[in-house]
């Protein structure tokens, strides 16, 4: 199994750091990873700003090659796990623009005969870990679950990736939230993740 | 009243710039409306990539000095007006990297003693005008609204924005989408409109 890691957090020293060491670390102890690769989105300094106009198509953003890489690396993965805070509700602008540029007509989806499209990211599966202030309650029963609404059906689903699993680390800005036992729990997963 | 309108598109021949044109004449033939100021995040090459670290510390975002002139804006108009295309579900990565790097706490919020934050941008209302590929029954079912949610629940009321109007644009795609009655309505509603 191939693992590819898109972790979108500014600061090194943050939680999100921690639970990256550890991800990492428990899939380089699990025997069926052959390969974990990370796309660190602020370190690449990634442009998350789709830009599309009368002299640079939106129908040509599937061969720009400023974004061949981040492609092939999404074709090469067959496990992708997105580490990131929750800002507003929803992941920062920065993974959003990853999207916006990189799951393009024609390389992640493309239109049918139908009224659906097609997506063309098949036979993968996504693990998504968030942090965020506040109690799940705020975001599961006052957000409507549009956190897990928006990557999954509106992006992952989109693009053929049926097989998502969410881990929402809630009250993390207390010093008692457990952060501890969940770097532990999330190394521990990781190491004997199967599928 | 003072409105401001907040527009993010990267093509000047779409239809949101159409869109633009007509919500700016609207409110020139509005006798209410003081005075219209556009902020157009492609065209002021807006950076959307919030980053704080050991370094730049979060709590210091409200005296950035690079947000001053969006900070002033924001406190300026009693009328805020977005106009945005729809991708993957919500708006482009552009519009939510300013809230992230504009909205920040002790400007746009700040902490209580109780379990809730309390919004600073007070006695402003919001009109949200947005553009999509496909049927209305896919944002509002299959996306369980969620578009609505991030942009009233998660950002607008947390900064103490309670009146949200949406004109949401559907099926945008299509050349019979009444595309010019659609621009023609927004003229006459901005021409009219009252608080």
């Amino acid at each position: 199994m191939n693992v590819l890691i898109i972790y979108t957090h500014p600061n090194p020293k943050s939680l999100n750091a921690a639970i990256l060491d550890n991800v990492v670390n428990g899939c380089k102890e699990n025997s069926i990873v052959s390969e974990v690769r990370v796309l660190d989105l602020y370190k690449e300094n990634f442009d998350p700003v789709l830009v599309f106009n009368e002299h640079k198509k939106r129908r040509d953003m599937q061969y720009n090659p400023d974004f061949e890489k981040h492609r092939n690396l999404l074709t090469w993965a067959s496990k992708i796990v997105f580490i990131y805070p929750i800002w507003w509700g929803r992941p920062p602008a920065m993974l959003l623009g990853f999207f916006d540029q990189v799951l393009s007509l024609g390389f992640a989806y493309k239109h049918t005969k139908g009224l659906l499209s097609e997506g063309l990211l098949k036979n993968k599966s996504v693990i998504c870990i968030s942090t965020m202030q506040g109690p799940t309650i705020y975001s599961d029963i006052w957000l409507k679950n549009s956190h897990k609404v928006m990557m999954k059906r509106a992006v992952l689903n989109f693009v053929g990736i049926n097989k998502v699993k969410f881990f929402q680390l809630a009250n993390m800005e207390k010093k008692d939230g457990n952060q501890v036992k969940h770097l532990t729990a999330l190394n521990a997963y990781f190491k004997v993740m199967k599928t």
